[in-house]
């Protein structure tokens, strides 16, 4: 029996969603939603999806699954809306907002008389590009995919989108929708109140003191690029994870007072300390490894500022696997610099070495 | 006549300034101090220094310009003692500490009976490299060199450095030591203190919330990086920047009382314009410019896993000049990613879209 999943928003996590989905389900019937025309024509020209609509009410009848991808407060509104439709007995309904609580919290005032399994989700991908224009089959390979079950997830319900997800070749995590929200406010949406303050913070110190936009530099630019984020999103997820996030704020403002009075009593042995714990807890994080990847193996070449130097570099190391690469500028004002490499194990990092050593007049070390 | 340019710390810094002069200055003689042995010899030889000593005295009235490339304190210290030294009558004395105020301030304490011209420097260039090994005559390529003129230079002093530092091919800037260590407090100082307390912060809660650990990606990585950088250093600099730190830090905690207050009281309006200007401020920031580009000229190309594929895209852009590059993981967890290649103009750029879109299948774009 053919499946039909219905991908509510077409953007560039629904598309990409469907075009995982149709991998390893080629046989499923794959509709949309798109309320804009210009991806639901991308989505249909591509083969995304099957069939597409601007019209939310008219594929949920027919849905097997239906994955709402669309901002949170339109998830939110699209489960009412849910609640007045016509579905299938065994629908089963998801969605990929940032915030947990807030969903699973509609979903389970709204959707509880009704015969619906509901799981939330977050897929931790995303890129810089959206629109169906920029779907990607791969954009999920190996990210997290975090499935909050709810009180109407039933026992066979997550096994099942896992199943349907399974070409996505995601890492499915479940944990609980407050525990989820908990954790993101931490990791992610307290750390961009914080870029978006410095940001504010050294944009009116600028006013006085003109200096300080010529002098921003590498750890300054790394600290503030999350404030070049799309407003409209971040103001959601303030507003469906507030608790949390005022609970972060206000216990960082009360971090920064300890941190004051250390500095100003001259406390030489605490600042080091605050210093040296700062830096091991971070050596010490799951930060430092890759997805896939056990940890980093990194090579530095110090190349001239000539044309082709990174060019010359990769030739000689061709049939060598390159996980990332980048110019290293974290101190550095000048556009000449170091060579940075990632390989994916100590074998590829030595051979590499031993090449660019032997091969090249470069500079070239591990460390 | 030959002069004598006294290098007092052959780390990296004082080994690469060495290098630059000599690069404009082969005919000068150049000394060296440095306690520790290994960097010593390295100096030597490499031909960094002519002479090298571990005496910081054995070289101080032959010097025609004393360079102090050593720890804050080290450097305070050194001022002391070459109060109570025999120097040359126009002696030039100057020190690239991170801090200015504090050493232009013992200077003016110490030194101000002696017939000496001080300066203050600060060459913003750096590397995660230490050491005489490490020494790269163009480092400072491009890259800020601040002076910070004190009671003790006279008019010919910064021409005169100037001329023996022109090797370096620098961007130097003056500057009131007091307003550098207020500008410096802003883009660098008190977001070290940000980053290590957030990092504090994050490893707290992750005790109680393990997920902490397993979901930090991107921004988080990006925002905590300078966590990692070394205790001691950043020790001396808040201990020798209290004030304008502390100011910083105070007026930071308002601000994050502001935010919160918003967000407790749901105003969805000031939150969007919140992160709108912060956004905005980022945006007009010389950040998004690199030394001697004028801006950002990037492409994007969706790269499959595969090996090779950089070099397969370099080899079609050779000789086109790369600016940077860079495996783009903003919002990925995953290998798989866009590589992104910094260009230093539009020709360029539209150059290097085309060939790719002709000669590859691979996605490109620019944005």
């Amino acid at each position: 029996m053919t499946r039909t999943i219905y991908i509510v928003g077409l953007g560039l996590i629904g598309s990409s969603l469907a075009l995982g989905i149709r991998r390893s389900h080629p046989d499923a019937r794959i509709v949309g939603y798109n309320r804009g025309e210009q991806s639901r024509t991308i989505a249909l020209e591509q083969g995304i999806v099957d069939e597409a609509s601007d019209d939310f009410g008219q594929f949920v009848e027919e849905a097997d699954v239906i994955f709402l991808c669309v901002p949170i407060q339109q998830t939110i509104q699209f489960i009412k809306e849910l609640a007045q439709l016509p579905l299938k007995e065994t629908v089963l309904v998801t969605d990929a907002g940032s915030t947990k609580e807030a969903i699973v919290a509609a979903a389970e005032t709204y959707l509880s008389d009704r015969q619906v399994n509901f799981i939330g989700g977050h897929p931790m991908a995303g890129s810089h590009k959206s629109g169906a224009m920029a779907a990607d089959v791969n954009l999920f390979e190996n990210a997290y995919y975090i499935l909050t079950p709810s009180a109407l997830t039933q026992a066979d319900a997550i096994p099942r989108l896992k199943d349907i997800l399974s070409g996505l070749h995601a890492r499915f995590v479940e944990i609980d929708a407050a525990e989820h929200d908990r954790v993101t406010s931490q990791i992610s949406h307290f750390p961009h109140v914080l870029a978006s303050s410095l940001m504010h913070q050294a944009g009116e110190y600028q006013e006085e003191h003109p200096f300080t936009q010529q002098f921003a530099a590498g750890g300054f630019r790394d600290m503030t690029r999350i404030a070049e984020s799309e407003p409209g999103m971040w103001t959601s997820i303030l507003l469906t994870n507030k608790e949390s996030i005022i609970e972060r704020l206000a216990e960082f403002g009360e971090r920064l007072k300890t941190v004051q009075e250390m500095i100003a009593t001259g406390d030489k042995e605490a600042i080091w300390q605050f210093f040296d714990q700062g830096r091991r807890i971070r050596k010490e994080m799951e930060i430092h490894k890759r997805a896939g990847v056990d940890s980093f193996y990194d090579l530095f070449i110090n190349i001239p500022d000539q044309e082709d130097a990174i060019l010359t570099v990769l030739e000689k190391l061709r049939g060598i696997s390159v996980v990332n690469i980048r110019i290293n500028e974290d101190n550095r004002a000048d556009i000449h610099g170091i060579l940075q490499i990632t390989f994916k194990n100590k074998e590829d990092l030595e051979r590499a070495e031993q090449i660019i050593h032997e091969q090249t007049s470069y500079q070239v070390f591990v460390d």
